[in-house]
């Protein structure tokens, strides 16, 4: 049984973690860290999990907790993780990081977009990016895994075959991003209120957003050349789900068959993304709560591009089910237990 | 393994018994009916099963399946099990029916509130009303049951221990009950688009709703007297749960802990009900997508009354799950089996 | 034209205010007060009012106010307005309170049930509740009104015309209230989030909430008794809209048609309560943004019960709407002036 | 006082006319066509103008409709208006024609798109595009007005003027476009349920939307030359509301203020277009209910690309507000009379 200590357990993607790890058959959680919620109930935060979490949030001591667990997970704010882990903590325990700390290899990049010092820059090489499934051989040797943001996830894998085989202009691509509001996380906020978010919609951090140079890393490494892109978060009224919509044009005439051959040939066999069929568009209701990814694609021949779709629940595959994931591989389990989830509709 | 079959396949209730016992380690999937989508893909109905579930929509032949399956879940409009179902067919197959026909024993009461005559009367008698925490024993041996509706199980459940024990005065019950639109079905009807539904809430059936008779008769025979009260849905903006809000006269002074004490004698014992912490209220998204009932009330001394609450996702303990429970009780598997399912919060 | 300050125009009540006013044709708002947002752009605050509102915020200082406008409205929390109130501010200009602060005339019951000593009960006696359709006359002639609460004008004006002719038994009443997510501010708190929220049902406050003396005390005069009643809320995930389901016995047999008449009797020439064609439900819907009440009823011959349902807009007449109704009153202008706003569907 | 004759009056956008209308000070509807509710109440189709609206449902009898009408708004499916359309109604009458029948110049390009012979092509050559910010002038002295469509006049309006000033290349322009669910129409549908919206967000129509042509036929006149785009439709669960995102290149390098002045240049002294202030992203809650076009841009010179957005309200300013706007010009009003409306928050 795989020991697991969550710090910062009381966020949404926390909450999420908590929600999988509990059916996790290899699995039991030992700390809910929540500096918030500290000796409270951890089922007076979740009321969900009333009679089936019984424990008390604990403060996020990462060095007491490296000698209790065997895998840490942070669900935490920007710079929390990088402060607390060094040599000692990597060398009892495992860490998977769903903050932003470690995805990014160029520490100036980091540091620019995030707009804080990095403090832990000597680990920064040996991090793990957690996309398992670009990354599946290298996450199984790993100590510590950056785990990809929600955002990152959907828009890499939606690109990636295409990227990789060439066949997108990648200096002519264009992500435009669509995000339920769980996303934004528990905190008491004005604009996250429900009369704010409700019946609106909106572009935020429009060329500004953080998970834009994680995309242009990832995409510049599967495509081999340095990539800039556009990426446009959007704010929608549901609480789970993303949904993105990327346009590039494509450096040489296809059909529909050979961009089909191309995705079956780096998804066919990866049980987390479904590549739909012909002419249907990817929706976030059909991989709720789940781990999936579903994407497909559209040729207009219009005008020489290709458009992309992509979805997926940004709590799981977009955070907590892609860090069990992780997890699953770290430890050598069966790489989907746990992750079993069938999607929920309506 | 159990082979199921399920008539109404592609109906919201008949997606959620295939969400459940795709997952369901003793049950096997054997025929998807469904009239409407004939030979069509499942898959393609209910996208979320794409890669799940791979099978064609078939007939609505209770005969043909009867020779093939173990168990039949009818989730079909009133009328439909009732008219198929015949003694041959009940020797050879156990029947889990989601409708309305057999869970009334008088049947001019049936016939008066649905407004059609009851196609086969005699299997009434011998049908047992499937509310597992009540009729736990009877369901065991059962042929045919009467799985209740989704208003009536949480409507009963939240004051049944209360009538079963003379607490309150049932001539002065009101059963005040909020759903999500699931419930609507998946019909294509002006009154359920989006447009009609969002932002906005109603009263509906006021003082005739379908529903009123069988809690009438269950919390009778829970009482021990005729029961006459008023229940009046109502359609709430959200997908999913129903919450029910309660009112009664005390039959005499009571304090708090004994009445606690009453729901702990009926319910402490059972896993899917559970009596939430003094003065929480039971929410409906503390409930989606399991099979819990969450209940609780409060005491109000200025009126000498007791208010009730109960919540539950009216997929899941209002229909599937509920019907899973019940075939984990006719085949001795399990309770609980397929029926761990974590809710979902946000 | 009449001059208008508002301290607390930038909750959702004040936005409303600012919304009807800036329509009316002979009012002008003079002073946005907000101490949140001092000598801020009103419009950056409410970006729908860009390019119509050009002001800044200001200070809540009543007293400086009282010299420059001819109303004040004030739309802050309980206490506020009571503690600035005084006699010389009173003998300069009339005062719309919508707290709760003026409403309940036994000060030893408002300080029951709001937990604050009240700072000027000889204030009380004078003023005069807002109810237009029920104190159309004596707020003509008033310094001071106290402008009903939303749940309670919904509540009394459903039940008002049965309560003042007799027709209910009224210990037997029952008020089982459903609300929209605005009607509990623009305050940043973790429960008013939108994922927390949406997709979420449940009752608070149960038989403690602060509204229950005031619909007590405004339905004990019309029916000439001392009421006490059971008062329910809700939280619906919607933005707008306050629905009401009320239970009671009848004193005697009536049909439908007489108590149609009695409807008819009191709101026959009320433009703004709209009692409904037979059978037809009150939805929140048919007054969004409007100054209506829908009412209707329905008896239960089975139960002796009757039940009334009504709707309206929390921030339209259950706030801005009907203080902007009581202005007019005041100043001896149309009633309606400013108020002819048509329901918006969808 | 100008007598308006409404055919589709019981669809969304025929209900927004009704609504917008009522509170006309200078046009009176005299008929309210309907095929599917001949002879009902206008006010039982959509009871928020219960006791405003007093008038039953008439044929689609646009013959006899011009003998009593000056305006006729055609408010219905493709090629109704098309085949009722002749020179004698023309003599008699306008029309306000929002549906796309005239929209489009050539054709071969309307009858490709949208599948059906074009009825009566002899009036496309007079037919005016009733964008009136840009035609204004033409609007005026027309007899039959192509009112815009939705997401056609979000779309156009926000690119309109870098398109003017050749600013963008045309070539790079792509439009990601939003809509709530009111576009999508009242038919019975079950994609358009409430369950299956909600909670849900996907694209439709990708690289083969009906606007498409109509957006490139506008900005081709803007710019001087042919332009093909990709433009993708995304449904969100919302009522009322598209959100445009747009991206191109820009041809020179610009500086935020210089584009700032172009948008100023054209919008400056127009009503109904806001151009935004620095860095504020236009949100549909800011234009809900009202006739407003929100507008903004941002540039990144990282990837040397402009990112422009747009709101509005798709049944105000997206068609019924832009529809009373043109029957102003048309008729010689203030062009805003009856579209002085407020946005509603929250």
């Amino acid at each position: 049984m795989i020991k697991v200590g969550i710090i910062g357990a009381t966020g949404y993607a926390g909450g999420e973690l908590v929600r999988i790890l509990t059916a996790h058959k290899q699995a039991e959680i030992k700390w809910y860290g929540s500096r918030s919620y500290i000796e409270q109930q951890y089922a007076s935060v979740y009321r969900n999990l009333f009679q089936i979490v019984d424990a008390v949030c604990m403060d996020d001591n990462m060095k007491a907790l490296a000698d209790e667990v065997d895998v840490i997970f942070t669900a935490t704010p920007q710079g929390l993780c990088a402060s607390l882990v060094n040599e000692e903590i990597l060398s009892k325990v495992k860490i998977v990081d769903l903050s932003a700390d470690f995805r990014i290899k160029d520490v100036s990049v980091y540091e620019k977009w995030y707009g804080i010092p990095h403090p832990s820059p000597q680990f920064i090489e040996e991090a793990v990016y957690g996309l398992c499934e670009v990354n599946r051989e290298r996450v199984k040797g790993a100590r510590l895994i950056a785990n990809p943001g929600c955002y990152t996830t959907c828009s890499i894998l939606t690109a990636y075959p295409l990227a990789k085989e060439g066949l997108i202009d990648m200096s002519t691509l264009i992500i435009d991003a669509k995000s339920g509001t769980s996303g934004a996380g528990r905190g008491a906020k004005v604009p996250n209120l429900f009369c704010e978010v409700n019946e609106n919609m909106k572009a935020y951090g429009v060329a500004t957003h953080r998970h834009t140079p994680e995309i242009e890393e990832q995409l510049g490494y599967a495509s081999g050349e340095k990539v800039l892109l556009n990426f446009t978060p959007h704010l929608v009224p549901m609480n789970r789900g993303i949904l993105v919509t990327e346009y590039a044009k494509l450096t040489r005439e296809v059909c529909e068959e050979e961009v089909r051959t191309i995705y079956e040939k780096y998804y066919g066999r990866e049980k987390f993304i479904r590549v739909l069929e012909k002419d249907a568009c990817p929706e976030t209701k059909w991989v709720e709560g789940s781990n999936y990814v579903d994407v497909n694609f559209k040729i207009d021949p219009r005008t020489g591009r290709i458009i992309l779709m992509g979805a997926l629940d940004n709590l799981v595959k977009g955070a907590a089910g892609q860090a069990v994931q992780n997890m699953n591989l770290l430890f050598g389990l069966e790489e989907a237990e746990g992750l079993d989830l069938v999607p929920m509709f309506p």
